[in-house]
């Protein structure tokens, strides 16, 4: 059995701006609370019956009280993930025949999400090259189609979307959505975590965010918001054991992902503070790449520190370059940068996410001196 | 915000007896694991379209070579924890107003996986008290009766059960399921990484196991094993993500467990193999037990670690004790002997899963001494 085991983690001393990863870093205190927790079932250590009904470690208090203030909104619960809580949402909303209406710029876990629950899926286009937008007037549109079809039973709105880092009017949308009575679910998975957002303030019924993307915890873990109106569809009990919630399983993170999530939940509170500094670095990197005429796709300017750029250059030389479509990759690894997929040159997504400014330059600089050498 | 951040967990110096406990404390190789792997999307770095695809590290290896064969099935998955992957078979198998067939000994999550399923619940009732067993051929009544009401997609053995740690006769109870058509999982959250089990052996359909519970892995984290015939129905793919299996929403423990999972698998493969040295110790401890008249229900000789016990002398102390039903609980704390729910002194389980004979020996003596002290 030499193969498995302990196995070392090859990138770790990389400059890391995969998008996946930039917000998913541990804090110090979650390093900590791996240790501390890290058998499988500590966290239930005094159960009394529910992971959220946990009071030592205060888990009840987190669930209950902080972060439906962080989130903005009434009812809180933890999940195994977001795509987990978009599966709960669909799966208790659901109706045979019915649909549900996510934007064009969704993840594919919306729509695998929507399969698994038996939804039909209509989609908002985006504007296409080069803004990719969500328009909201759109949605009206959508939802009227797809209700001569059958039921809306829940709207998704990506926030930001997981490609462009684009921001559409959510506020808006909520509206539009609400005029049609349905209710709108704020999949901010690349938002909850980095950036302020409150669930109330746009006005949506659901909000979706992920502990191991973007609130420097273990994954998996995801975290669900939503408005007290729709707590007796999320959270039915079973008819047998009345303590369990149905669409939660009973329990859902139930092990050391949660506590690295409270670990670092300071930490987190803190850093969307400074998000004004996020947008700003990722502006100036934008910029940077565009000087390498590296164009960046999607809003501009650019309100996220995740960012979708294209390049005609990098293409040419893909070509051409003896290592074919790879060469980009190869580049950036020998130089000790992580994160932009093996085989893209034309199109390719990275973050800015809290990598200190001296290392983006060092990345900026790698791509003019690779451009360089192949040109 | 001085409420979270890093917490200490109370019991970990404690002598730890707890079921759900014993068999997920971390191996040396996990603990290292925790530390290289915790960032959150950190087994990412090298996706290319789904977890059991990342070659670095070998999860594919790991899930389509070693996990098959270890749990003797033809195709493997890694789910977020043994209840997620009961009710992905469920929710795959469900057909409406169809049925499954559980013991009555399955543990609650079974019930609720059905209930979310949308499927009807028939129990096959165990013998009472005090063996508490699941005896073969009341399946075939069940099944026969519950035919009547409607179809029987799958039915469910717990081996062993979570309350009594009985293990029925699985291979009989197969081939009476098959009799009828009615593929059985077998829930092994207490058997797979303790005991040798293998689904083909029994003649199984589907097996579960439970990495945060059995497996020394951190949690949430389950691995599920199945006959190939049931491949198309779980592992059914996206009809616009064609790499993404809707069942188990394109990926599920897509963070640290997975590595946690890896890292003691051979610690795991090489404890197996010392099973029977486990039921030995349990045999004693259960001996040491009944001459303080604390009694051992369920199967007997036992035949796993996890056991439950009557002592009509610790209720009648709970009824003059100052701390109430708390005093059994309160003194055991006192002696850092962790496991026993609060408030139980006349039913309660424990397990002796690789808990040295040392501190057994401290157990047993506390028992010795609060009885003494109370009567």
């Amino acid at each position: 059995m030499p193969k498995f085991g302990f196995i070392e983690r090859q990138t770790k001393d990389f400059i890391n701006i995969d998008p996946l990863q930039t917000g998913g870093k541990l804090s110090e205190e979650a390093k900590k609370a791996l240790v501390e927790w890290g058998d499988g079932y500590s966290v239930c250590d005094f159960c009394t019956g529910r992971l959220e009904e946990i009071k030592t470690p205060p888990i009840y208090d987190f669930v209950h009280e902080t972060l439906p203030e962080f989130l903005g909104c009434e009812v809180a619960r933890i999940t195994n993930g977001a795509r987990e809580a978009k599966f709960a949402v669909m799966h208790a909303l659901a109706r045979p025949d019915a649909w549900v209406v996510l934007d064009g710029n969704a993840h594919y876990t919306s729509y695998v999400a929507a399969e698994r629950a038996g939804l039909n899926v209509a989609e908002v286009p985006n504007t296409g090259h080069p803004g990719f937008r969500i328009e909201p007037d759109r949605y009206a549109e959508v939802i009227e189609e797809t209700k001569k079809k059958g039921d809306v039973v829940l709207a998704v709105l990506t926030y930001p979307d997981g490609n462009y880092g684009n921001l559409p009017d959510a506020k808006r949308i909520a509206k539009i959505c609400h005029e049609y009575d349905v209710p709108l679910l704020l999949n901010c998975a690349y938002a909850v975590g980095r950036m302020p957002v409150k669930m109330k303030e746009i006005g949506a019924d659901f909000i979706v965010g992920s502990g191991h993307k973007s609130m420097a915890s273990a994954g998996p873990i995801g975290v669900l918001g939503m408005r007290e109106d729709y707590s007796s569809a999320l959270l039915r009990k079973s008819a047998k054991y009345k303590k369990k919630e149905i669409e939660f399983l009973g329990c859902t993170a139930r092990g050391v992902t949660i506590m690295t999530l409270i670990a670092s939940f300071p930490h987190v509170v803190e850093r969307v503070k400074q998000w004004d500094k996020e947008v700003e670095k990722a502006r100036w990197f934008s910029a940077k790449m565009e000087e390498l005429e590296i164009v960046q796709l999607g809003d501009k300017p650019h309100n996220h520190d995740l960012m979708f750029f294209e390049s005609q250059k990098l293409y040419e030389i893909s070509k051409k370059a003896k290592k074919g479509r790879y060469f980009l990759y190869k580049e950036l690894k020998k130089r000790k940068i992580h994160g932009i997929k093996p085989g893209l040159t034309k199109h390719f997504k990275l973050s800015t996410y809290m990598v200190p400014k001296e290392q983006l330059e060092i990345v900026i600089r790698a791509f003019e001196e690779i451009i360089d050498r192949y040109s």
